[in-house]
């Protein structure tokens, strides 16, 4: 049980993390901050947030845990906005969708101060942005990565595991190196290829008309092409190796299913869709992981 | 109301479809037909069919409607198993995802008897295939895709529109051309992207983990990827040089959105992403067609 949340950005995973604990009663009370004042109102009157912060300072202040829910890009402003208050045993975790350049950052302000800091990305999102969207069983069901490093306090490891385990999630730990490899690889990858091909219709005299005929499948497939494109700039830029060096991969693998249609080489195309099929149909959201050591 | 509906080929669709015509009580008995015994006696089995055929010809004897639901490339050798019995005033239709090879085919095959051919592209599908998954439901609230040619029977036309739209499906005309240069687009293209992406997966080492940390992004993105290995070898090889068109078109978006991480140019690479995400966002999958003229 935590006294008070420290909400730091108060769009749609913050506010949905602070709906989450107050519905499972672990905090008496959330102070929450936006960079955008209008936004920490709607947080307030809305019952995300309790008490409205003038500044990110003023939400860590008392908080015996804060999360700090920004866009990646504007991780380390926070952190040098905070880091006279992180002090030793208060925990302090954010949710980006990349981890290298978080932990970077937080290397680069934080100091001596690093073992509060538990690097965490909750595997969960929605199409829709902002805090009028938060949901309180947003993490229901879902994994979350935490990455801590060798500098992290472990009791604090802890108390993120078992805070996040309490929202409903499965709670599993990597490096940030590990992590950024592996979501370039199962999401920014993703993102990247339906992005392309929604602007590929897009940038087609008859797109608009194509698109009045697409089906579930086109719906399911692009999904993912609405988010934020705010967000999404800061982690295709932030862990832009990674997810070059996947898109490399998909290349190859479309070069080679391409050979195949323009040689008519059925046998081999029919190869090629086999193994996609097949290894999609054995996919499920909830399989739990393979490597035991992996698991918390 | 039909006495008597033919069907060739008892897989997902055609057994869907028998299914939802007697649900509406379309059709006063099904006789189904398919290359393997055991599957149209399953199809008996489950009452999807009333009687079992053993020959594509003999399903059609005796029928006022005749649905040939099989692979694409197995349209022609349907229709030569079948042209003697293709009589006009019997309305015969297909339900192939592409439209051009089929309606050449029939052209090839059933040269006077053409008329009788309304050929249709049911927007419907599951990535599970088989009779056992037949659904009455699968083409509610669907587009169906009608593209007669000249010569085709306009009173078979409007039966046929008639016919889809009693079984919940919106009904739209088009040419094959202009069918299969829109399904490359919307369909055949993200089918091709998915099976290569999963394939770029399965190419690596460490693959396997990655995927066991995909969340519902990719559930979705990549759901797809597990349709049918035969079905889309075909429907990729027959409209191959419009999917390699589309293709093009998607590779040079993703080169522009690539250039644009190299660079490190955040504002280009946000309003890609932003161009993308809105179109989405606007994007809804029972939106009336634009042009009225495409409607029935």
């Amino acid at each position: 049980m935590f006294n008070q949340l420290g909400l730091i950005g108060c769009g749609l995973m913050g506010g949905s993390f602070a709906l989450a604990l107050k519905k499972a009663g672990l905090v008496r009370r959330v102070v929450g901050y936006s960079k955008s004042p209008s936004t920490v109102e709607k947080a307030r009157r809305l019952g995300v947030i309790d008490v409205a912060a003038e500044s990110a300072l003023l939400a860590v202040s008392g908080s015996d845990i804060v999360l700090i829910a920004v866009p990646v890009a504007a991780t380390e402003g926070t952190f040098r906005a905070i880091r006279h208050l992180v002090d030793p045993g208060v925990l302090f975790m954010d949710v980006g969708s990349t981890k290298r350049d978080v932990v970077d950052a937080a290397r680069r302000v934080l100091k001596e101060r690093l073992p509060s800091f538990v690097p965490a990305h909750p595997i969960a999102g929605r199409e829709v942005a902002g805090v009028e969207h938060s949901d309180p069983q947003l993490y229901q069901g879902r994994k979350v990565i935490l990455t801590p490093l060798q500098q992290t306090d472990p009791v604090l490891v802890q108390k993120a595991t078992d805070v996040w385990a309490a929202i409903g999630c499965q709670v599993l730990k990597m490096t940030p190196e590990n992590h950024d490899a592996a979501f370039a690889a199962v999401s920014h990858l993703p993102h990247l290829i339906a992005f392309a091909y929604l602007n590929a219709m897009n940038g087609q005299p008859a797109g608009k008309e194509f698109l009045q005929l697409a089906g579930p499948g086109f719906r399911d497939f692009s999904r993912i092409a609405a988010s934020d494109p705010n967000v999404w700039r800061d982690i295709l830029l932030s862990n832009r190796e990674e997810v070059l060096r996947q898109s490399e991969a998909f290349r190859a693998a479309l070069d080679a299913m391409e050979r195949s249609m323009r040689d008519w080489n059925g046998e081999s195309l029919e190869q090629q869709i086999q193994s996609a099929s097949s290894s999609r149909s054995q996919w499920s959201l909830n399989a739990p992981p393979a490597k035991p050591s992996a698991s918390r």
